[in-house]
């Protein structure tokens, strides 16, 4: 009954959110919805894709998906590349915003890695797991959005953004049927393994009905304990 | 008392060797006279700088040794990278090398990475060891021929390379004298868990002294298991 305790610094606890899927689902587009909806809340938030978002990791990036060399590149070293960019990410500006109390939204993170390299090109699982451990040690998502649409649909949608951009397919999109049913495969374990992380979205309704289903999943997250 | 069968094929052997040791040992020369002989014995030679040796390792190289980000880079981005340009390296001409029975001189290779990423940096050994594992996987160097100055040489070796080109000073030549003692004693612990591959040579003489000293380590290797 007494009078409640001035809270004199309001600290918000910093959220960590990724998005995840194969080709097709929309990720690039729900991000940006949703660190729109998340600044309308107030909450700082910084978006990122993978790899890149810092200067070493963009020039990774090039590397990974426009050197003219890229067609002879191993399957080891696309994992090591790819988990240096992320190394570069998490300790120069995802590990200082959550400290900071702030959002990050990833389009694309470890679990990418652990679906295409793993499970797609088929390297060993363990130690996919060791080389991403070394790259993001604790900092791990508090949830992930794994947008999923049957792979007629994936196939479709690639097919068609292709037939509009018809030189910018990258390696892993000119990757054969096969490798995409691995990597949906895939996907689906790591949802199986980690249900209180990974939240499975259907993604084949309108941009607005995901949309949605996106918010009500991350609302609970930013009202209460990850929220002001 | 019989005939010796006729040998048909005369398959050589493939001989890998790297040159290890801290700054100013004369590595890079030793291996270029290094790879002269083994020419002059009649084997096929290819030397190798790490990082780089292949188109990939290359751009690797430039990110890791000139981009203008490289102050922000952090110790397991470094490591990461610098294992993504090894991966490619082993793979793409190490191991075909190797299985045509060729000859490969590393100037640098593994153990420069745990010298000083893992003692040097203080990474975590293990952490070091599991990604160098993910690199290479089963090539291993025949031999190693660790060129060993004292500290005090070292140190005035790099400084007269400095004021003759004060504009090529990378990162790591950048470091401060701890790290480089931190350098030198991992590069001993290498030594001797491992001294049936690791050959450590005194690196004070002359450069003629020097050679001599690493072709008694390398003519029996050539002239017999793994020679002609």
């Amino acid at each position: 009954m007494g009078q409640q305790p001035l809270r004199i610094t309001h600290q918000m606890k910093g959220l960590f959110i990724t998005l995840e899927g194969t080709e097709g689902g929309g990720k690039s587009t729900q991000a940006i919805l949703l660190v729109e909806r998340l600044r309308d809340w107030g909450r700082k938030v910084q978006m990122f894709r993978e790899p890149g978002g810092t200067p070493i990791g963009e020039e990774i990036r090039h590397t990974l998906k426009h050197s003219l060399a890229n067609a002879a590149m191993t399957a080891e070293t696309e994992l090591l590349l790819m988990n240096a960019s992320r190394a570069q990410l998490v300790r120069e500006v995802i590990r200082p915003a959550l400290a900071r109390g702030e959002v990050i939204i990833c389009d694309r993170f470890y679990d990418s890695t652990t679906a295409y390299q793993g499970y797609g090109r088929q390297l060993d699982l363990e130690m996919v797991r060791r080389v991403i451990d070394v790259a993001v040690g604790d900092t791990r998502p508090d949830l992930t959005l794994l947008l999923h649409v049957p792979a007629e649909v994936s196939a479709e949608r690639l097919r068609s953004r292709q037939a509009n951009l018809p030189f910018i397919r990258d390696r892993i999109e000119e990757a054969d049927r096969a490798f995409f049913e691995r990597v949906e495969w895939g996907y689906e374990a790591i949802a199986a393994a980690e249900p209180q992380r990974v939240r499975k979205i259907d993604a084949t309704g309108s941009v607005e009905q995901v949309q949605s289903a996106v918010w009500r999943v991350v609302a609970p997250l930013v009202a209460t304990g990850h929220g002001a």
